[in-house]
């Protein structure tokens, strides 16, 4: 592992001392010796913090590595203030080594902030999912820019599943009427239904997309699925989901679309109010991916007319959601803060992987090559 | 397929007319020519009965069967009023000659209502679970009560593993705060997890049991189920469940525990205080078989303190749930009216089985065996 920004910090002390050796660019300078300066972003637990021993992505209990970190002389700042030019993480953007982040609370790194952090060499998203970072600017500044791939697919998985049932099943007005103690079957059955017989397409099929179309085989769906490249056939068979290499053949033959692409420049408002125009009418839309991908007006004015009869997901642009998103207020959602990938299950992954590259770092050794998302001045494929 | 009730009903035509001949008493008897008045129980639809063409279940569209009973002379009364002595419903139990109904808003029909329903043959449930008929006096009158037998286990068995999932995902609180304007993750997530690696157990696995069983299989869950039999040891080992023969061995391994039961007098209350005591702390529940087969103020108290992490389920006792049923109010409730078997695709299923019950009664043909409920005096083995 090449990390550009700390060989270029090398050449500079080289150059001060009058040494013209070149032997310091190499992978082992990020495990130069002394104390890192390490800053983590999560969000707050307060109360909740100690209501679960395992509850280790919030900033009270830090994934659970300060006292490891601390043991090694290393400095470990956690703050969920994250925002905004006077915000904690502002102040230590001059001299942090190593930023870690989530998707749940997402510290926003932009090109701006990579200018000012010159000791910053390595971005750990503690998750999955690294568009908070300019990745081209990372690239650019020689940063390496890594994820604990894996730590959450299952979670997220699951919880695609559970959306798409929801809305199949029209459980919210259902739960809606418990509350307000009203009772009324017919106002939820009249658009309630199987998901047996319907047709699913995922656009992706990734870790978490191959996950979902595992689970949802024994409920003898029509299962579509859309990716730069085609499974291999006995996966594809295993799976039962059949291949539609053009994105816009597939999405009008969907009554259910699942998201599950990273956000990059090419997906990033790519359901928009054309696209979303050619959809089956009635059709739901699950995604957990990224809420930069919809074009949020054309989400609002597809589930007003009625033309999207369902919308669910756990993820919004910006995050997290305004007051006056106008996602809250539209008919025929069930969305939720970004929680998907944050169950404590996935907690205990994403901690485990943090401490597993942090103690890589230390020690000068690679990362799991599936985790790297920027490597040597390069953007891992699906960023691409 | 003898009925009883027409048996004696001819018994007093036969004296009537002097006519000594035993031939009469067959299930050929049913058949009797002659306009019959059938009586449909379901519940209004109101706005929402135009809204969907396949949205049969209801008053309005009375299962589509009113122009095809109509033309072959019967007459056809269908009404939502059920309950008290003053209901549309009352006024016909004198006369009527089938009387069809359904769990979602179930026409109660006591000793006393067979008792006053001279000409009652036949008692149908347009979907599964016929508790709202008192069996054993209907067993004594010698009334013919059946079902749609597996029109809508897909439907629920579908509906269960969306409530398992709400509940291990505590999906109920998050959706909350998106419509209150909040953004809580760490309120969430301190109590929500992975299905995967999770023990969930079905009390019962007759046919809704085992879809919910095959559905889980991909979400590499601990499996167990209790019934009053062993599955054949090639389906247990397709399904990837390991049966318990002792009920109270298994519920205390269980983290998510499923109710696929019907409702008897063996299993009216049986998730009572004593019981609930020794489940797992933290447990999750999903009920979507009867209301009666908890204690209603145990589940309170349970999901008051805590005990129970979390309950699901769309059955109350009594449905409808009137507005200050205790399960509206209580903490940890994913609730919703009495609606997983009355989708779209499930009330086509069950409208078409009602018709083809009704069309073999005209004809004096046997019904499909499954469907019975009671015939010939006796009672199906699960309500025994």
């Amino acid at each position: 592992m090449a990390m550009k920004r700390v060989a270029a910090s090398a050449i500079r002390a080289f150059t001060s001392s009058g040494n013209s050796s070149s032997s310091g660019l190499t992978r082992h300078l990020h495990a130069s010796p002394g104390s890192k300066k390490i800053v983590g972003v999560f969000y707050d637990a307060k109360e909740y913090a100690a209501k679960n021993p395992n509850f280790l992505g919030c900033t009270e209990n830090a994934l659970g590595i300060r006292q490891w970190l601390e043991s090694q002389g290393h400095q470990y700042i956690v703050t969920s203030d994250k925002d905004g030019p006077n915000c904690e993480l502002e102040k230590h953007i001059p001299d942090l080594h190593v930023l870690i982040s989530t998707p749940f609370h997402p510290a926003y790194v932009t090109a701006e902030r990579i200018k000012k952090a010159k000791n910053l060499q390595l971005l750990l998203t503690a998750g999955i999912g690294s568009d908070h970072v300019d990745l081209k600017a990372a690239a650019d500044a020689g940063l390496t820019v890594a994820e604990v791939t894996g730590s959450n697919v299952v979670s997220v998985a699951e919880d695609e599943l559970m959306r798409i049932l929801i809305l199949v099943r029209n459980f919210v007005p259902g739960h809606h009427q418990v509350i307000t103690g009203d009772w009324n079957v017919a106002g939820i059955a009249y658009r309630a239904y199987d998901l047996e017989g319907k047709t699913v397409g995922t656009v992706g099929a990734g870790r978490i997309g191959r996950l979902l179309l595992q689970r949802l085989k024994p409920f003898n769906c029509n299962l579509l699925y859309h990716d730069r490249v085609k499974m291999d056939p006995e996966l594809e068979n295993q799976i039962g989901a059949k291949f539609v290499e053009d994105l816009d053949a597939m999405l009008p033959k969907c009554d259910i679309i699942v998201i599950n692409m990273p956000l990059t420049e090419k997906t990033k408002g790519m359901f928009d109010k054309d696209r979303i125009a050619k959809l089956k009418k009635g059709v739901l839309i699950v995604n957990n991916a990224r809420g930069a991908i919809m074009d949020t007006q054309a989400v609002v004015d597809g589930c007003s007319s009625g033309h999207i009869a369902g919308y669910s997901g756990d993820v919004w642009n910006p995050q997290p959601a305004p007051k006056d998103h106008p996602w809250r207020y539209m008919p025929n959602q069930a969305m939720t803060p970004h929680i998907s990938g944050t169950t404590i299950d996935a907690q205990i992954r994403y901690a485990d992987g943090v401490k597993d590259m942090l103690d890589r770092y230390f020690k000068g050794e690679d990362f799991p090559l599936q985790n790297y998302i920027v490597k040597d001045g390069e953007l891992a494929p699906q960023y691409r």
